[in-house]
């Protein structure tokens, strides 16, 4: 079976595992307070051109929003987002586990808005309501589509106007920067706090959570460990994004989505010129092309994919994703087994 | 520096290095619903000798015990546990921040009594008290005890008697196994639920819940997803434990403890032969020596060790610990560096 | 000034203030284990015909809904509401707070569908999502509308084929029952908890939970005391119930809100004789008129309302509230008014 | 049966009700914005020296506690009490369901002592266990013992060194006023926050929340609802206060403890004349005799009162408590009672 299911159907880049076996028996302090750690940190620094950034290790991206988002909030304090967004339907209600009410707004094509953000301060005007506090957005969106630098600087600007923090959910960071989505300084200089994804991105686990906001930054790692995510051998987590960011760049972090981008998009292309429509726009590695029930069926036993939604009675709305380690083959052939069921 | 800080200062024994490289490029389904997954429940269920236990993986301990104590109580019920008990001290209040009490107990050598809970029962007798609902113990204990069949069928027996669930941290339960304290066939018989450390036995990372009561079984992934606990690439969960347990009795497993607990051993008689005392009589992989502080002074420049206390003004308790890859010549080093500043 | 603010800007009806007075120097137990709250249960059960009914005493509606949800649901279990429901609109998150997610749905007329619910469970088929478990609703709605005992019937039908528990609001429950709607035997039938408000009903505070599940029963009061809702001079609650249901019919409760309803009804029929439209079809005690802005200016001086929407750019909806305490030539008064400026 | 079961027997002072029949029309707005909840806040302010001073009225002392800890604290941060304080043992883990840990203290004579809190700060060093963050005390103490001004000042001084807030508990600080405890300025100066207990000292129910340090001041309105302890007729609040503080001096509350006070230590001498010990040497309106049993049982059909503990096999620790309302005869008749059974 070919897979399109997910981007972390696959173990690591070579890179990684060979750091990993090579530091096997260093014999390294636990916690992330390794010098692999220490070393992945400034090289994310460099990266993000904020040499004052704090960056933490996390090995999942629902242990990192509930997180960061409880310990940025106080009690009574929401986060805004779009009702399609990760948290709030696709994190079995972690962070209202953490207390806090997750504000579901209408998103555009998977964005959320300015305008959006701006009525849901003004429909919660007092005390008798939460209080927004901060906003939370992925790049990529859940839909494959990107913030553009403009986008995210008026999502800034709405933040300031309402006193509301700006968090960017970056599991899939990777292909929003391969797509010319706003870079890691903008979104450095934009956003309180963002995550680095990894796992979706050729690690075999691990998100960066970069804090830039001084004030979301004391006593960060009591919380991590609370909330279960401080890994015991934190040192995996350094080596791995010691790799990732080795240039201290963030080129080759960037060029392994760019593949998984390229490789989308030649899905969609191919997809398209058989005249088949698409839910959405995307531009990254996630695709929803709308196919009769019987293309569906048909391609089922030798492709893997996930079925997004039920347009109508006769067609099918699947997820097609692809990932660093997707080989052109792999998307000829089900381009080629499309051809041959349409 | 030679290295007796703690129990994962390692990456993992070779074989589940090469066995996570070896299915790299596998594309396995997320979230533990692989074959890795499947196979490695199975071998576990065989060792225990249990094939209806439950088995679900998650990436550490303290995830581990936080999502299974909430998981498995009521809001007002609480979890009574020795005062020294990892999730009393040594877990930031992850079990409090899910809302429930740990009710400590005195312990008596690390280990908690029958006499101590049904103590704490009796002190908690209505509505305007937290009611306690399950016992949890370490094994081996924060100290390096072990508690024997005999012990843990009493605590069974009250648990019984005042109707609590009897769970069992096994962060170092290989270590337990491997000193002769009581069997995974007989932990499985007598707890609710337990877990068998992967992180502190030669394992990357993990752990493997065990749950025995059908009462607890029903949605806990629901709760590990919550908690944030649920691996993407749940594969490597799976494969790891598919190697500790290749065997599908524990044997290799257990052996990998017994080396770390004879190299501690071997440590333990060669301080107590230059007359030093030790906190507790130990019989596993964490030992507690007593020196004068000029000595531990001394040893701190070549050998790495935590500071466990200061019985008094000149004295200090220190913590070493070995593991699976700790090599004899260590500990030799070791001794004969004691030997000389002593 | 004249308020139509809301319904608890009174006191208490006088047979209740003389009843507390009567029983000042009694010397009661504590807690709601006094005589009085023995009575107004057994009250209450006699009024909703159900002997085998749990009655609790709690001190307000937000408290209750929080208390009642957090017991009844596990962690990761979520309540399906309309997105005009109070608990997701006006309790300042206090639902999330104790860990539960409120899944809104879109409302007719202020009132919960059978679609919508079943539509909220087809979104949410897997442990990444949370799990629809309880059926929030309030009688009568936020906007003055009542559930008819065939809609009742309809959302426990769909209640029964999703695995959900139906839990009502009553904070304006007599509204709800002096004008139509399900009577009280037969809400106790259809749902599986209930309160039954007090607090806008003529009483200084209180709501009366009541509980027919019985799966939902067990130690109910350790969640009261937990949540901060265990009154010390409980039968200061016991009271107040034993005087709205000493009839054990629910005639005279039901009585008071006929009066509140019948004030609000005169309100709407002469404010709609002077041809101005309202938001919602209201049958209560709550209207919501929408009159011009200079309209609403000239009253604001002599007349207590809140805004509750702007329709346009001219226009404002306004919320009137009558009680219990109304006198007629309030309203006679206020229409007058609204003659003159209109 | 004359009833020493506690302080909460009796409904409120008949000046209290008074207060609140004379209100029961005026049409109050909700949620404590009227205008007595103003003069009550400003009584307080003025009786405690502190127009800076937040006044927030709550219902109850657990949810008064919980409320406020949940308020002040961040996730990881912990509270420090006496093993013997309220929120360790009778609030059903009320703090612990807010997410935060109970650090609990051996006390001495019901006290905290400045020795215990460096104890306990210094067993948390680091972001593996909880971060203390505030010192929970109670004024009366659990055991009618009574903090003095030198005592609280030393207190004030380790929460300085250590980076604590001072929070007390004042459920029955009346009592403690009227024995010469700290002064209500003193305690104003002394802690960040603290409450002035009405429920046990003749409200019918009710508590003032005093916040002094400007850092805990933002929003705690919002707190107060999300916790379910924002009171619908708040003015009832109001107006209890208005009536305790009417002086501006406190020294009408204080005077109505005196009562109290006076009663309970008339028993105490009365008790001690007859040759029985006591459990601790309690000043206040709460006593703690240790008599033989068959005397406990011989006065247990007349007298109420609740069992403390069972020092050994032939005695029992009963707990005696007087409140505003006790009349001297029920003291005297107790005395003679146990004149008679001695």
């Amino acid at each position: 079976m070919i897979r399109f299911t997910n981007d972390y159907s696959e173990g690591a880049h070579p890179s990684i595992l060979a750091a990993i076996a090579a530091a096997n028996c260093e014999g390294n302090p636990g916690y992330s307070t390794d010098p692999h750690a220490a070393r992945a940190r400034a090289l994310i620094q460099s990266a993000i051109g904020r040499p004052d950034a704090d960056v933490h290790f996390l090995v999942g991206g629902t242990q990192t929003n509930a997180t960061a988002i409880a310990a940025f909030l106080r009690p009574y304090e929401a986060v805004i987002a779009a009702s399609s967004g990760h948290i709030c339907v696709h994190e079995t209600g972690a962070v209202e586990a953490t207390g806090h009410k997750c504000v579901a707004c209408p998103a555009e094509n998977g964005k959320l808005t300015p305008a959006a953000v701006r009525a849901a301060v003004a429909a919660h005007p007092d005390e008798h309501m939460v209080k927004p506090r901060m906003v939370y957005i992925s790049q990529t969106t859940e839909i494959g589509t990107v913030y553009t630098l403009a986008e995210l600087e008026e999502l800034r600007k709405v933040c300031d106007a309402c006193g509301l923090y700006l968090y960017l959910d970056g599991a899939r960071l990777a292909a929003g920067l391969a797509a010319g989505g706003a870079s890691l300084a903008d979104i450095a200089r934009l956003c309180d706090a963002f995550y680095i994804g990894g796992t979706k991105n050729a690690a075999l686990f691990g998100e960066a959570l970069v804090i830039l906001n001084a004030a979301l930054k004391p006593d960060f790692r009591y919380n991590i460990k609370q909330r279960g995510g401080m890994l015991a051998k934190g040192f995996l987590l350094g080596i791995q994004f010691e790799q990732l960011f080795a240039d201290g760049t963030g080129a080759f972090y960037t060029s392994l989505a760019a593949h998984a981008n390229a490789m989308a998009l030649r899905l969609k292309e191919g997809i398209a010129a058989l005249g088949y429509p698409f839910a959405c726009d995307s531009v990254t590695n996630q695709q929803f092309p709308i196919l009769p029930d019987e293309v569906v069926e048909a391609l089922a036993p030798d492709f893997g994919f996930e079925f997004s939604a039920k347009p109508d009675a006769h067609h099918t709305c699947i997820r097609l994703v692809t990932s660093w380690a997707t080989p052109e083959e792999n998307v000829d052939a089900f381009l080629a087994a499309l051809r041959d069921v349409s």
